[in-house]
């Protein structure tokens, strides 16, 4: 009979890849997702970018390449970064990815063993408690509030955790909550990281995704001691179908990630790094951002409103300032599981909340995405959802 | 101080880094790495595609895809399984992986904890070697000879030892020797894991690359029990910077690769995968795969007379029927690590021999590739080796 490894029995089938699967479903009105709108891709200037690679660079760009990613893309990224992030960085302190979920697969291999530690906000992204049980750890999570991660509540999990390898946050428009972190945490939260010299995984994907209010720095803009391992990606900026992430890491912690790299996949591809690179020479990133941000923000208008107006009292709700999520909070009674089957008889997915707690629970919550529904879709969908909500009230 | 996994100190930097970085130096005639001709890659057909994909269906292949693959391409695959292996199998037995190192790295995590035993043939892709080393397994080398793994010894081994949860094998123009398992083997090897239930990782990235006598069977179409994981790649028959390749299993041990594939990196890209796709449809895979092993055969026979020309007898190499490699051997006494630094004095670089044993030793052996350089660096450069090879004779 054929054994498998023990990490096996921890990691079964994820809510990510049933949802993947209902999405499809052309009838659903999907909140469920986190995909980008793909009425917004820039299909014919990626079709330009791929056109001009194959001309000017065919047989390099149908070649092996580097594990670490090609020099003229790393260089875009880390220019990137210091524009949008305020982080001092160059090329060589990048590695691509395939997609920033393979940067939390590594993250987990390259700082944790069985039984050791992660430290996560409560809730957070199940792609990463995903990703991170293949390596068996201990999940502890971290409590949270209007303004992030509550740093009382770290402080006294790390003075009393020998163990604590890794914390992985997301501070910018979190998965699944869509709150953001105050200025005030992100230094409170440095300066106990520097403290304690934990490795810190800072994921942000949505952090230029902001609809108003001010940038707040990333972590990684705040850290002098290398311990912050930033992950971005272009799945929310550009396009997600051609995978492509990056890691940005001090010296030594890259290089380990560079290890990993090289045994898991050897590189990311080689064309879609070069088609990537070769539409930000030819067109204008920033401004498809802008598009995106302006479409997303009146999405999240048009859900915010909806939800004012057809939730019941009960419900309780996050107002996201950017990003691709809201989150909804009821009454404790209420099994937002139970519910979702409710939801899906009228064609209508979320979330349920229970999936983005590493030890479970809180099944009283749910996801909502509103980047990828057209606004009349978004009020049908938002109305059936209360009607079920109320259904279920005591 | 940081802290990493324990996995980390067992992953130094491997060799293939090392070598991928002096194949990229202009001036020296490599034989180290495995690259394909370039001069081969279908640029223009493969711009077609991308401009008829973007063209038909450009917002899907911009978007999220399932963890699995694409369907039409899974279809595909598995009817070129059947042309080409007579593998009875179909798209719901196929993973779409990010090459096939992707699906090396699966195998292990599917399969092994640490201290597990893996068994492979002495000697083997030292890419694999990497790829398990990040489940700390322990290595055990099965010795094999002219005919490939000797099953005397692989019966020794399984009827001593508990905990051998994998083997891994490479039957077809073996990396590194270039030799191919008899069709007796073949039918043994089946025999004996039959017996004893183990999961085989069949590794065939060269089958298709045959010059002359006759395919054998692969392991998998004498698989009877569902023991055997085959692992196919697009690199060698198509390009590798797509970074295409694929798992067939049966079904529940693909479901556990389907898993580990969601946390890894949710899917291989989305447009990599229709592009390939729509290369199959529009062109004729298997035209061109005759063009590449055509200027294959002509460089192995160009390689080979030089080295029967110039080479000392004191030089023992093989005589590959297809595929990629050809595997020397010299006198104990010569350290091939040492002599690498010599010939790439001269300009001239391959990859030493004990890369290639997970347990080490044997560095009086080293491994040449002749696809990707043309005629007059093969003789420039087998004879450059053989005055080296000289000179340190005693």
């Amino acid at each position: 009979m054929v054994r498998y490894a023990k990490r096996m029995e921890q990691l079964t089938n994820s809510d990510i890849g049933d949802l993947l699967k209902l999405i499809a479903r052309p009838d659903i009105i999907s909140f469920a997702g986190g995909l980008p709108a793909a009425e917004l891709f820039p299909v014919d200037q990626l079709r330009q970018a791929c056109d001009a690679v194959m001309e000017e660079m065919g047989k390099v760009a149908c070649q092996y390449s580097s594990t670490e990613g090609f020099p003229a893309l790393r260089e875009k990224i880390a220019e990137r970064m210091k524009a949008k992030n305020n982080i001092e960085t160059d090329a060589d302190h990048i590695l691509v990815t395939s997609g920033s979920q393979q940067g939390l697969d590594f993250s987990a291999r390259v700082f944790v063993d069985k039984g050791d530690v992660i430290l996560m906000e409560s809730p957070s992204y199940l792609g990463a408690i995903n990703a991170f049980k293949a390596c068996e750890p201990t999940f502890m999570e971290v409590p949270t509030d209007e303004g992030g991660m509550v740093m009382e509540e770290l402080e006294k999990i790390l003075a009393t955790t020998p163990n604590v390898k890794m914390i992985y946050v997301i501070p910018d428009f979190q998965n699944p909550t869509g709150r953001t972190w105050t200025l005030e945490r992100r230094h409170k939260f440095m300066e106990i990281i520097n403290k304690y010299e934990i490795p810190v995984i800072e994921d942000n994907p949505y952090g230029e995704l902001r609809f108003e209010n001010e940038n707040m720095p990333a972590l990684k803009s705040l850290d002098t001691k290398g311990l912050v391992v930033f992950l971005g990606t272009f799945s929310k900026i550009l396009v997600p179908g051609y995978r492509l992430g990056w890691v940005c890491a001090s010296d030594e912690i890259l290089s380990m990630f560079n290890f990993i790299k090289q045994g898991a996949d050897l590189q990311t591809p080689t064309v879609t790094q070069l088609e990537a690179n070769k539409y930000m020479e030819m067109f204008d990133l920033d401004k498809h951002v802008d598009t995106i941000r302006e479409l997303y923000k009146h999405r999240r208008d048009v859900m915010m409103k909806t939800m004012e107006e057809t939730f019941p009292k009960e419900a309780k709700f996050t107002h996201p300032d950017g990003g691709l999520f809201t989150w909804v909070e009821l009454p404790e009674y209420i099994d937002t599981r139970k519910m979702a089957l409710q939801c899906l008889e009228k064609k209508v997915a979320y979330v349920p909340g229970g999936s983005f707690f590493p030890n479970g629970g809180h099944e009283n919550c749910f996801r909502m995405n509103y980047s990828c529904m057209p606004d009349d879709k978004i009020v049908e969908g938002v109305k059936a959802i209360a009607e079920v909500i109320k259904a279920n009230l005591k």
